[in-house]
């Protein structure tokens, strides 16, 4: 349970919305409107992502949340005996409860290199399997599935995105990335791909609310006309149809009025930075090359024991005798409590 | 689309929530809290509800919609091979795109009476199903699926509820209510049941939200100890586990406070059954026996005419030459507007 | 289980097989062949189907049973929110124990008219489907199923399997024939279309072996090229790959050589035909039309007493204060008991 | 395709079956009995069956072939959010096309060991998975798998069982085996358990019978009470219950008189042997410790040009610039035919 004076810096969606959207909410409560994202919020709020992504034959469809939306969009792609290939840290592979297994595909899991994927593995499992003269002894790949930023917070630069989508093009695979927090990637300074590059790259990609602002919601984008097909029969097969799709057309709408998602997300990378050089000058090392919203320094027991008494932040994973953790700022992180950790990281 | 100055009588979710919802979200905005409604607010929301039904050892879990819920609970009761009884007019059978069967479980449909089966229904298929001597062939039926009130807005009487639960427990099934709008039917002078009595009787139910003034959001309460055992790995799988869980907490905290959902939903139906009253004066048949928040006025076309000039309604189906049509009455119906209808009704 | 002479109509498989089969078995059990229906023995039955049934480019693949067929070639050829409209009385809806639904997909259920639903039924649903502005709240109707011969022995005549393909291409659904008793249908004097008929009409069918002569066996066959990709995986995945394959090549070569299959029916339709003339002449009424080698006379108890000191056969269903029997007769059922059952029947 | 004059050692399904099984079918052939399994043969086969394991109380289950069984066996057990634990070799994690996942289970890989997983890695994964504070984030391991003998041939001890058994028992999860080739590891000289040892420490183990002398057919057995519940329901949904299911009581009947299961896959076990000894004697380097019938010679492209002049063996893998193969015996394997290969080897 969270603790009275403690600064929590543990994830990106432990307060509720950018306090527009709360407006937003309460000043359109007592419009009346259709149900199950017909209304004009939603229609909206589609219009505006599309016309921002440069893509006005694109399919969005609002969804709650992101387990949610991998799961329908990698349902919807596959036939039943065709898996997904995903990073072994792909959230769908680790973090999920097996909902794609659920829905009976095989997530086939590639290492990851620095919680990446690249063409050249893709392009191996692919060839591999249909080498084999018992191919159909196997799940047969047939979608890419990459987060844009990573679980670890790093970046596939435009030229790796380039490689994947010209390798699963060329294979006939789908190329499906999971944006649970693409405003943050896009705010890094080290991206050097825009929205737009996205939707000309990927099959399917989405635009994650929850993490990036939102009091929940993920807008999934289908660029490849082949998936867009009798895609609300899926949604509303998994439950995942709102009644009062307006508060999901409320919120992109509010998020994509000038630019506020891309602002939001901006503020938030720029104080996660601060605190990655302070580790840095500090010589603690850090796990990973994130320079998105997520940071994972390298504490020994003694740092950890230090910090803990004011912040709070996730145990990630173990990196010899020392522990690797995370820190998240988002739309909510003040720069106050960000002056502060700082200077408590400097002064260990 | 929504048109401006007409009159909206069609569904009961065509507003935002109730506004004491709205101030609460607002007001809690900045807090920080645990993810995956295990933060204070869903805490509270289920000590809330448990105390109010009286069942201090029930397991409530707080899920975003309908078909999610059924297709959750379902799903974690049944063997692969069983089905669930339902009124062949049940939502599962008949509204959700198939989602129980896409979980692999088949619905079992029995012919409703007026919108209800009856506990003899159940025992003569249970019966024939065992009599049988290649049972095997055919689903094992292993739960009986009601709505109260039901999707025509009838209700069952205690006596009928109890009669149901005594076959499904002499014959091995659990008994399962769907409460999306069961603060409507609580509110029915012609309810001879309470709450209490609903979590007596049912292995599972829920106390619908969307429906009865939230925003969004459905209790689901599970009595039979059998059927707690690792329900939230059930609710993550299905993409269920809202990340900003503190959202369904917050809005059923507000909901079960001074009993205002009782409150809501009990102006709702006086509303409804003033409708009713006018219908009845002007000696139009009504569909069924609906004394709860939705009412199926049998019009002619030349009565559609004059009424939809100024006011919005479902149609719902043919009766003879004439047509059933759907009044639906919420929390967000004024005074104004029932009265407008009435007088609009009386005066055709 | 059974009983010292007694003569059993119970079913058509309860010996083995066409003793062709078995000396076939015999004489090719020391060769050695490729697994997984790769050998020889399957290449060359595919071949002979093909040529039999006029198709060089249908794809033919040789499973091991009816069930197993059907849940394979309907979860193929269905998008996950799709569903396969058969009759009330059809095998997929009411022997298979679920088989389709654990799949995914809802069986959606035509009212029969003597076993067979028509081209009107399927209009009328499909068109109902897309015309309900909330259609996506429904299983999408995508698949005609039927079976030829019906479960209860009736035939479909040719213009009415025209008017449910027309039906069918004009509303974009697939057109499958479960042929679990094909034999016996194109043995009746009743039947007034080929197997080349079958094969031009349908996008998919089967040719039953279980129930016509084979120890087991059913070759599915399938037209429309949209179909055709990748069938091997789903086999594989369903677990129905049988490793020696040869088992299946072996009986299928055997009963299409010199069309050993059509002359096993043939035969077997005759005597069934023999019985139905017996209980004409002795005034007892036959439930349906049934002109295949199934026989459903309805009975009194104390004919059903009369008969059963003698004769095994199955009880099917109640008609009144009467019951609906099932008398059966297949490739192992001899002139001898043929004639004793007359003598029996005719003597009650 | 086959080829003739080649000696095939490929696998151990080429042929097929013991002459035994063929003459019984014949003899047997118009006996009358019922369907589904109810007849005598497979009621005597499953006591058979039952008597040399030393379970009274066992509930056996004849199936058609190993992935249809692993498929029913795994599905039956688990409850939708649990996953398997499986050796990355193991049979349902690479070669089943993704049947486990399309029940909706996700198979959970240990790195194997010689073919082998120890209770020191299920009590790691398990305690990993319950450690975790987001433990419902993962799929729960319920069930561990293994094969006997593996899939590269290698032997579970009996002590290795037995820690696999105590860990399963005190961590709460099933012990499932995959006995597709039991009768080989059963007739190792390097074998130390019996299958009364089997039937002592799984909870489900199946008796393959396809690769070990029939024509197809696999004995499920189960002898954990809380799985035996309405199985042939899970056989029936999954079409697998073969309609002439004498067929298969007819085969393991055959198999179990006189202990003929075990003298077939004795004598394999010994050609298997004298091969395994030649390849050493030549000082050819062998994969893995395969005592049973399959050999996993590691051969330069010579050998294997040398080799594949007269005799037919699979390319199983890679080892540096060598090449892994595999030759098998069965039943079919002449005595004949291995002197000849063994004077080959010897003389290449």
């Amino acid at each position: 349970m969270y603790v009275v004076n403690m600064i929590y810096f543990q994830c990106d969606y432990a307060e509720g919305a950018d306090p527009a959207i709360i407006e937003r909410l309460s000043s359109t409560n007592m419009e009346q409107s259709e149900g199950y994202g017909l209304d004009k919020h939603s229609i909206r709020a589609k219009e505006l992502i599309k016309k921002r992504i440069g893509k006005e034959n694109a399919d969005v469809h609002l969804l709650v949340g992101g387990t949610e939306t991998n799961r329908i969009a990698i349902q919807a792609a596959l036939r039943p005996y065709q898996g997904v290939l995903s990073p072994d840290t792909g959230h769908i592979a680790a973090h999920e409860t097996g909902a794609i297994e659920s829905t009976g595909h095989k997530v086939l899991t590639l290492p990851n290199i620095d919680g990446k994927i690249n063409a050249d593995q893709v392009r191996a499992y692919v060839k591999e399997h249909y080498d084999s003269p018992t191919a159909e002894h196997t799940v047969q790949p047939a979608m890419v599935y990459i987060s844009e930023p990573t679980e670890s917070g790093t970046l596939y630069s435009k030229k790796e995105l380039i490689a994947l989508r010209e390798a699963t093009k060329e294979l006939g695979l789908f190329f499906y990335i999971d944006g649970a927090r693409l405003g943050y990637a896009l705010a890094s300074p080290k991206c050097d791909f825009t929205i737009e590059d996205i939707a000309d790259l990927a099959d399917m990609f989405y635009i994650g609310g929850t993490k990036c602002g939102a009091l929940f919601g993920e807008a999934l984008v289908i660029l490849n006309d082949q998936l867009k097909k009798d895609f609300r029969y899926m949604i509303k097969q998994n439950g995942a149809l709102l009644a009062k799709g307006r508060m999901l057309g409320i919120q992109f709408e509010t998020l994509f009025e000038d630019d506020r998602y891309f602002n939001i997300t901006k503020k938030a990378v720029e104080k996660a930075l601060r605190i990655r050089e302070a580790f840095e000058k500090k010589g603690i090392p850090l796990f990973g090359t994130s320079y998105t919203n997520q940071q994972f320094p390298i504490l020994s027991n003694e740092q950890i024991k230090a910090l803990e008494k004011d912040y709070v932040f996730e145990l990630w994973g173990k990196s010899g005798d020392k522990t690797i953790v995370r820190f998240c700022t988002s739309w909510a992180t003040s720069d106050e409590n960000t002056e502060k950790l700082i200077s408590s990281i400097l002064s260990m």
